[in-house]
């Protein structure tokens, strides 16, 4: 007889796949950093994360330009859910993370391209369909740049809260 | 007759009054992000502002372009006024503010534009007039950028320490 | 006859000697902001640092133009030089370093040039020799810009970890 608690999916989980979210690999460590860190006990730093698609191609091009609107917030969500698998690879699972705090996005645009906020939608939607609003509702700021690592298109980081303990050392 | 303490006014706010500062209205949720975000009961996120005049308008256009470092300099302030309301309306009342952690200003600049520390003064004088040395003296990143959402001049974010408890639930 | 402990070094200036590393002066306060600032007893916030040679001139110019990849992993450098000379100075010891949580680098780039990640290893390199993994290990965004203050061509900020209460008062 199988146990229940063998098949038990964490209630972040059960979001995730009733979204029909799959998340990527996580990102492994770059040079002499790495994805996530850790202070305090129970807050979290993510890295700036690139729109890495499942091919593991990445999402080019300026807003203003080769880009638009709607394929930036797709880039935007791509970042999102880098940052979720960065996450759940260090805390163990999602349901660990108590809120997200804040949310930084940077958006390789044109000089005269104005919609970095629309952009950045694609990350901030995301967590809000995964967190929804008493553990997703964050601050946020989205601003323009000339120019992106690797010519991505939007980097996404975050910093959020996470339940004491829950970080595995690395 | 009336008791004394029905119009005893904060000491911030009796310092804003001396000063003649006036906040705005607090910045309203925009999409799926809250203008402020406090975690771990004692430090608060806020989200980049921008530069709001008292009729709604925004502050826009390029330093070293058609924005002088004056303008600049004001439109800074006017983030930073945001801030502070945005501040107030979450603790209720700027006595709550322990200390200001860290400002980040990012200056919608042409490519030889180089004083964006001289523009990110205006937030920083507004914070040092208002919370004083001791509460008050923050670091701080400025930084330029070709392009900001909506067109804008400036726009600035912080990170503050508050009195444990004050924030109200969102 | 001398006492040891009259010569003893902190574990962590012992490492800067053997590497060869020399601090440059710490940096003084700025206008009406700080180059440190603590909150919650042990989170340290590091202004914005300018790649600073010791001759007090900066590196200045844009990557991408003027200046090659390996010009500006100095500069990055030099900025991370100058934040540990700051932390320094506000901690009074770098053992008082518990972790580097984050560091956040711009780069002054033209909008062809990609290669911010490679710039931004020469603060990120720097860190790892000298509080090497378990202390050094930090999340890190790297991103580019179009222009600076002052001109230069790298500027680095960053978010630690210290020992509860060896920050001195500002």
């Amino acid at each position: 007889m199988f146990s229940r608690s063998l098949i038990r999916l964490s209630a972040t989980t059960a979001r995730l796949n009733k979204l029909g979210i799959t998340l990527p690999p996580p990102g492994a460590p770059k040079a002499n950093y790495n994805m996530s860190c850790v202070t305090q006990g129970n807050q979290l730093f993510i890295s700036g994360h690139l729109p890495v698609r499942s091919d593991g191609s990445m999402v080019t091009g300026k807003l203003g330009d080769t880009v638009s609107v709607d394929e930036g917030y797709a880039a935007a969500r791509l970042c999102g859910l880098g940052m979720l698998s960065s996450i759940q690879n260090r805390i163990g699972d999602l349901d660990n993370v108590i809120k997200i705090n804040k949310v930084f996005g940077i958006v390789n645009s044109t000089p005269d391209f104005e919609e970095q906020h629309l952009v950045l939608n694609g990350a901030s939607d995301l967590i809000m369909e995964v967190f929804e609003k008493k553990r997703g509702y964050h601050a946020r700021s989205a601003i323009g740049t000339n120019t992106l690592p690797l010519g991505v298109s939007v980097e996404v980081e975050c910093i959020l809260e996470i339940k004491q303990g829950s970080a595995r050392e690395v």
